[in-house]
């Protein structure tokens, strides 16, 4: 089945082989791709486009002499596959072994751990730029498409190339996509580029000064070999534009490119998932509708996206029915943050929608378009807990430090199915503050709650002596679980509370909180470095209570466990218990 | 002398002028810039510059329905001027009522707070989408230039653009210049674009998708309003590319542009500042110093800024000695970072200079490019301190909160010469970290100090009894006094720690503490919230040790006197001292 794959223990090998072997090689690995992609899922149309081209790459560079990297680096696996890691592929006991991203604790073949879009350009440009200080001759090549050029540190990093006088290979895979539909002007160009066959004069990578080659077949390996042997040693910067076709070799794919971008583990005949979700409500459901019907009842209502439609499942079909209340900045979320700022200060209702791992790269827009000028911009952020993505370029874990300390800033931690949408609506008709919401991880539950949200105060959910327990947003069952069990293990009832505010501190019920109790805790799905728990035990430093704070180190995990993780972290309710046992 | 400026109470009184009196009022302008300048200071090279266009901008358009942001907002002192704010720059006392950078607390002229570059176009889009989702037609105009281009989010934002349908106009202020030379292949286009009066192919702009038009006489009124009243009310996109004079109107700042970007009070017959700094040593030509003896030595060293060479006064003279040491990202802070690292990777020894307010903009490349990557790039902060930068858009208070509790990086807040030089020797050698520098912002004073770093921990200066004090950096003094007034006032000497790593915990040190210690106090000169001292706070948070953190307040603070916040909030030495009476 694997014959030739089998064989592949480097890049050296490929070089062996003759152009009939290569053929089958590429066969080889998408059966390969597809023996993994069918039972855990991945990013599916990516590498699928990409198999032609990185046989090629290895056939003619020496890696890791010659050094690629791949952006985002979610189109690597028939690279990984071919520098020693096809077992991660064929066979299913090592699949956990490879991390689905470029990964130096894995192979010397990989330079960067890579997981967000449009750093290729500018990683490699530093490794280039190492190599001429140390007096060094290798190939350094960027790869980079798929949507991540719209992202302006792509765009920047053409510019700083374009100042190079030294080997430099940036390798466009033009597959005309990005997850979604790609957007932005620049679309055109390549598009102008491809009809062209590279010849246009509207030539967006010639503005910044850069040589320039194009090539039709990308998913054909004589013709890549062919024109990697071209630029091979090439002794100043060049872009080649490929064009390839996403998904290749999978006809569902082919035909519907975005939804095969990534795919849950599934069935090669049918294409269907073969896990299931049941048919309940879910979070991400309940934000399209509020969005659909937000939309069609008021005009200024607008949902921004830096190309993350997916982050909450808004499909093409619910995209078109919203008409020009639907902005897809391309991969830009510091575009997509600032024009939400533009928008709301002229009386729109921006809401902006991705994933938490990636809107910290709108820090600084959050921080001076945004907060600075207080404008009412929501942010809705999917991915926020920590048992959501545990790679370690996605974690969502660090969202709440990140923001909480951002003046004017209001970051709401909702705890269940009534909060999560009463925060919508009151978050995106209020003119008073810009606000942050995290999309609940946990399974919807529901809830008797306030619905007010003006006054930025905690809400005292069971009202009791002692121990007081803050229990934040996806960690507010735990708090509840562990109210009962002090209240069965120590005879007496705690208090439990639902801050709803991670960014604020509600003084007057933390001073109230003085009277009848002893000891506080904190519960929070996020690093304690610099997180909510932190703030209550400023609050309390200088009196008698005894505070204690429950979160996650300052650390980057990576493919953790969540149960196991929290077990570690001494976090589970017995364990929490003991520690009380302690402090009583 | 200002005749005809003093009769424009807001723009409908520029349009009432004839073409000779909008020629007096330029000459008019000029000296009340000049009046402004050569007393307090200011953006000089940028408006002198502008103040033709900003002119024609008032006779054309009809702000504030049509609406102007204008890019770092450093540029728009003769548009402030024309919207009834003159008196800031013609009149002594009413200075400091203009805040030099636009401001809608000032005029509803002003629609945005902007400090960081590259963010007017897409601030722009925001107001034209909301324009639309309203069914206006005013118009937009983004005014970009003088380096802010080469920025990822301006790239970004013209991706944006070019898939709108409505008005919206880009007034491109082409000076050649950035603060200091520009850097990146697009700024050759340009020049393509000038010398061919915006006839080349090669042009940037349209392979966005970008309607376009060359404009050579930006410093000519009638041009100006000639090129305005052709696009005003256009119904699509388009640039307006015009060719001015960075510094226009005095020849000092003509011949040398990046020294007259921003100036001191000045002379304006000598061009020489009126401040005296001293002759004394200081904290930058230290710095200064130490690059370019490090990259006499050793040849894998080089010096990365985006765009930012003045932040540390690294002068022309002293870059081209540097050779291919030196590296200018043009201002793109993520592409700086992002090739950091990967000089990093591939052995070179990179050093990243800039100020703490633009450092943010690559929060997402320090975390995932650097961080999770642990790659051992140094980066070296200006204005990293509480009395430096105080304008609302350039507070260095955050850079503590916002970078300590990123994993893997240490944050090191030297407290004298001794340990600055050292901190910078031993972080550019060694590979085991990121490492992040603050400049101190204090009056460079001499300690004899440990210089070892390995091992993360904090120094104990003073070994004493009941009151430990935690001064972190620029406060470091300040807990000194601290510390002789505790003697002074209460008869026991207390413990003084310098704790060096802002970003640790050394808990070692903190329990040894326990043993004869009732309070803790610590200082730092950034927001509390997320800062150093909540840490100790947790740390100590179920123990009876008493905590007091000391530092700011959550808030965006807006050119406030040091001294008087440190007062408003509690913090001198003798309010302390009354806090501790009242905790001992």
């Amino acid at each position: 089945m694997y014959d030739i794959l089998k064989t592949i223990s480097g890049p050296e090998d490929v070089k062996k082989l003759s152009m009939d072997q290569l053929h089958t090689l590429s066969n080889e690995m998408r059966e390969a791709l597809f023996n993994r992609l069918t039972k855990i899922g991945g990013h599916f149309g990516p590498n699928f486009g990409m198999v032609e081209a990185e046989i090629a790459m290895h056939y003619v560079f020496d890696s890791p002499n010659d050094k690629f990297v791949f952006d985002v680096s979610h189109q690597s696996y028939p690279h990984k596959m071919l520098t020693g890691r096809w077992q991660g592929y064929v066979e299913d006991e090592h699949f956990l072994e490879d991390s689905g991203y470029t990964n130096p604790n894995e192979s010397e073949h990989d330079f960067f751990n890579v997981g967000h879009t449009s750093t290729s350009i500018t990683l490699a440009l530093g490794l280039a730029k190492a190599r001429d200080l140390k007096g060094m001759y290798e190939n350094v090549v960027a790869v980079i498409g798929d949507g991540s050029l719209s992202g302006g540190q792509a765009l920047a990093g053409l510019n700083v190339a374009g100042e190079m006088h030294s080997n430099f290979i940036i390798l466009v895979n033009d597959n005309e996509m990005a997850i979604a539909e790609t957007h932005g002007g620049l679309y055109k160009s390549l598009q102008d580029l491809r009809i062209s066959k590279g010849t246009s004069p509207n030539n967006i990578f010639k503005t910044f000064g850069l040589d320039y080659i194009y090539e039709e077949n990308g998913n054909d390996i004589e013709s890549m070999i062919a024109v990697f042997e071209k630029v091979k040693d090439i002794d100043h910067p060049i872009v080649v534009h490929m064009h390839t076709q996403k998904g290749k070799g999978y006809e569902m794919a082919e035909q519907n490119k975005e939804a095969w971008h990534w795919c849950l583990p599934f069935d090669r005949k049918t294409g269907l998932p073969t896990v299931d979700f049941g048919q309940g409500e879910n979070y991400l459901t309940m934000t399209q509708n509020y969005i659909l019907e937000k939309a069609k009842a008021d005009p200024k209502f607008v949902v921004i996206t830096p190309a993350m439609p997916g982050s909450i499942g808004l499909m093409p079909e619910q995209r078109e029915q919203l008409k020009n209340q639907y902005v897809d900045t391309g991969i830009s979320e510091e575009a997509a943050v600032s024009m939400a700022s533009g928008v709301a200060r002229n009386g729109g209702k921006p809401l902006v929608i991705t994933n938490m791992t990636f809107i910290q790269r709108a820090y600084d827009q959050i921080s001076q378009d945004v907060c600075i000028n207080n404008n009412p911009v929501t942010m809705v952020m999917n991915f926020s807990s920590f048992d959501g993505l545990t790679d370690v370029t996605h974690l969502g874990i660090f969202g709440l430090s990140t923001f909480i300390n951002i003046p004017n800033l209001v970051v709401l931690a909702p705890t269940c199915v009534e909060e999560y949408k009463t925060m919508l609506d009151w978050s995106v008709d209020q003119t008073d503050h810009p606000v942050l919401i995290l999309i609940p991880g946990n399974e919807p539950v529901h809830r008797d709650v306030d619905t007010t949200y003006e006054d930025l105060k905690y809400r005292i959910e069971q009202q009791g002596e002692k121990v007081a327990i803050l229990a934040l947003g996806d960690f507010y069952q735990r708090g509840q679980e562990l109210a009962q069990a002090i209240e069965e293990n120590f005879g007496f009832q705690p208090t439990l509370i639902d801050p709803r505010f991670a960014s604020n501190v509600d003084e007057d019920m933390l001073k109230r909180l003085e009277t009848n109790h002893e000891i506080v805790i904190t519960l929070e799905d996020g690093v304690l470095d610099g997180g909510f728990g932190e703030k209550i035990s400023r609050f309390y430093g200088a009196k008698p209570m005894k505070v204690k704070n429950y979160g996650l180190q300052k650390v980057f995990y990576d493919r953790y466990d969540p149960a196991k993780l929290l077990e570690e972290l001494g976090m589970t309710t017995p364990q929490i218990i003991e520690e009380i046992k302690q402090m009583i």
